[in-house]
């Protein structure tokens, strides 16, 4: 019966069968140690003959489990007997052993399948593995229903720009950029609450460290609220739980990436500034003129809230209607929208639709658009639908933002860039 | 401050505010009766005098709360004030206060914005929201690790058929049929216990009431097993605790539709015999030789299972090599494989994989596959990789199965199949 390395200080004195990687071999003359690596960690074996295998051998080890001072974790295995698993056979593009410091983040995403061996690197993953079951908890709990839509659709909600296109038998569809039409639909279709988590694409040529072309998106719909306030209090609130189970379960990884998750209760400071408040801090703030938000700007807003409210996050509301999409309901010219920003990058775009059937034909041309040319997205609202908004967090940013990443591609298990199709 | 319906006997003689859909209304003369729907369930509105909304109206309504023995759920509101929040502007296409039986299924998935609005439909889907909820937590709490992978490949590991094209900025990609390259390099990563829950394409012209051509597939893969059985056994548990949820959370949805899902206990005696041994039982009980399990042999094999069992599923396992993809693990002529059948339809495919690289090698040039032409694929095995195998079950088969549904499209919410492109 296989035993954990997790597991092996409380087996001191039995007998223990351990599976998993080598992770370091040291040879000190007559005695060989080797640090094996499983899925909960690490622990050393030690050999009084140099074994045959190398470096990421995967092997079963029986053994006597010992204290030991000079251990990682206190406790090591005199290994008695080795059964090779799995053979290495080609010599590793990139060492899974050290820090990654010095290799660039090409190769890193060039060799996906050994640099996610880099027990460093895989904890990104298991933070996002967390992240997505306490969001799928955090709502839950409040009566939201998960579903799951389409990717392949029609026409784009979004306008026309910005999508891949897919050969459905001799048809052209697209991949969707969000569920944005599915999750309204869910909502005025009687489910109230629903969230999906699905991929979003989006055929967009930027090549940046904020952008990818296939990401994975946290939507939210609800209905019956009064304005896009009540989502703010949503999203606060989830987005508190889910740093709370971050706090609770990574800790460790946390403290390895010098990553500091904000408290619930801090989280709850997060202060909202409407767009043109927003312009005028940014204006007192750099003592220039400011037209757009840039990113730069955004940036510079995470550190007016940290300056201010002692938190790194900031919402910005009521942007103007010529910023948002056609379905954002509006307040005279601006609307009942908003962005989240967090350290410095935007991780939420939200707000509350049109619900009004009537009001969304008015609103159509003023954008461009016709009611035939957005396909089924109308008829949601021809049947009686209540007010309602939502919003959509990026996964792969908010991922890279908690722990400090320099890339938001470090955060996407295989991330699809403009040029990037593989692994 | 909202009171949904099921929290309305809570509130006798006080004041209560309901939001929701007008379901039916009732005039009897003097007095009118309106059933409101929300998400939670039905309540009974009482207006002294005809209100002017009609069905599907989205009202906001204010009352006091009390007894009424003719009142469905025991209790009614008196309608004091109402608001329309959401008007209808157009005839229903299809009713959604009854039964929808003389309704065909093309018209139901026409007007799915609609359809879903019965609440006999729409409980399919919260059916299958809580399969997922179960599904991941099941494989949580047994070490697994929630993976997100991409959608968009550049080659097949089923082979180049039945793959949808995707234009990507000017180069062919094509959607996955599945995340099975993805899930092995994760654990031979080091992750060792995965799953994921994602969209999977075939581009396949089958129109049956069993294939969709998008469809959501519940993945598993796991480090250091000894055999298929290890896969077999954590699948049998898994599915045993979803059943269990179902019946804890949804036993009324399960009594409307006639539905009883197989208790833990129940589920854990299904058969598992091998291909061979099924065509045999299928000669026995048919009088005819069986040269390929088909459709009608595998609803064959399941009513042996619930003679023979007293359970509707059977594990088939030990294939024949030339039934399996290239990287499943050999046995001779036979491969370490399984498909379980539930209630006459396949659920899951699944199996031990290859993981010696040079064994993988090997196999190529019988199936015709060379490394070059796999891609990726064959570099997850040259670092050292341990013996692993894994599943996919297919998650609106299960819903259709469990609520017993005459087409796999009626758990689909959105479903593409080679002709249906929308909603």
């Amino acid at each position: 019966m296989r035993v954990l390395a997790c597991d092996i200080p409380s087996r001191e004195g039995d007998s223990a069968e351990v599976c998993g990687w080598v992770h370091r071999i040291r040879n000190l003359g007559g005695i060989t140690f080797v640090l094996l690596r499983d899925r909960s960690g690490m622990v050393q074996l030690v050999y009084d003959e140099e074994p045959s295998f190398g470096q990421e051998t995967v092997v079963r080890v029986r053994g006597t489990v010992g204290a030991s001072e000079k251990a990682p974790g206190g406790y090591e295995i005199r290994a008695e007997s080795t059964e090779v698993l799995g053979l290495v056979a080609a010599e590793l593009p990139l060492p899974v052993n050290k820090e990654l410091d010095q290799v660039g983040l090409e190769t890193i995403l060039d060799h996906r399948v050994v640099s996610l061996r880099n027990p460093r690197i895989r904890r990104i993953f298991e933070v996002q593995s967390e992240l997505l079951a306490a969001f799928s908890s955090a709502l839950r709990k409040r009566g939201f229903t998960e579903v799951k839509s389409s990717k392949l659709i029609g026409s784009g909600t979004e306008g026309g720009t910005g999508l891949f296109s897919v050969d459905y038998f001799g048809e052209t569809l697209y991949l969707a950029q969000s569920p944005q039409f599915y999750k309204q639909a869910m909502v005025a279709s009687g489910l109230e609450r629903v969230f999906e988590i699905g991929a979003a694409y989006r055929a967009e040529k930027h090549d940046t460290a904020r952008h990818l072309n296939e990401y994975v998106s946290l939507d939210v719909e609800m209905a019956f609220i009064d304005s896009d306030s009540d989502l703010m209090d949503l999203e606060t609130e989830i987005l508190g739980e889910m740093f709370q189970s971050l706090t609770e379960n990574h800790g460790k990884t946390l403290e390895e990436y010098g990553a500091r998750v904000p408290g619930a209760e801090e989280f709850q400071k997060t202060p909202r500034v409407t767009y043109d408040e927003a312009r005028q801090i940014l204006k007192e703030r750099t003592g220039k003129s400011v037209f757009e938000i840039t990113p730069e700007g955004e940036r510079e807003l995470c550190q007016w809230a940290l300056d201010e409210e002692g938190v790194e996050a900031v919402f910005v509301t009521a942007f103007p209607r010529k910023k948002r999409p056609f379905y954002t309901y509006p307040e005279g010219m601006k609307t009942r929208s908003f962005d989240l920003l967090f350290r410095g990058l935007e991780i939420t775009t939200g707000g509350q639709r049109i619900h009004r059937y009537q009001e969304l034909l008015d609103t159509l041309p003023r954008f461009g658009l016709t009611e035939e040319g957005l396909g089924d997205y109308c008829s949601v609202f021809r049947y009686g639908c209540p007010p309602h908004g939502g919003f959509a967090i990026g996964l792969e940013r908010l991922t890279q933002k908690i722990l400090g990443l320099q890339n938001v591609k470090e955060a996407s298990l295989f991330p699809r860039d403009r040029k990037r199709v593989r692994p």
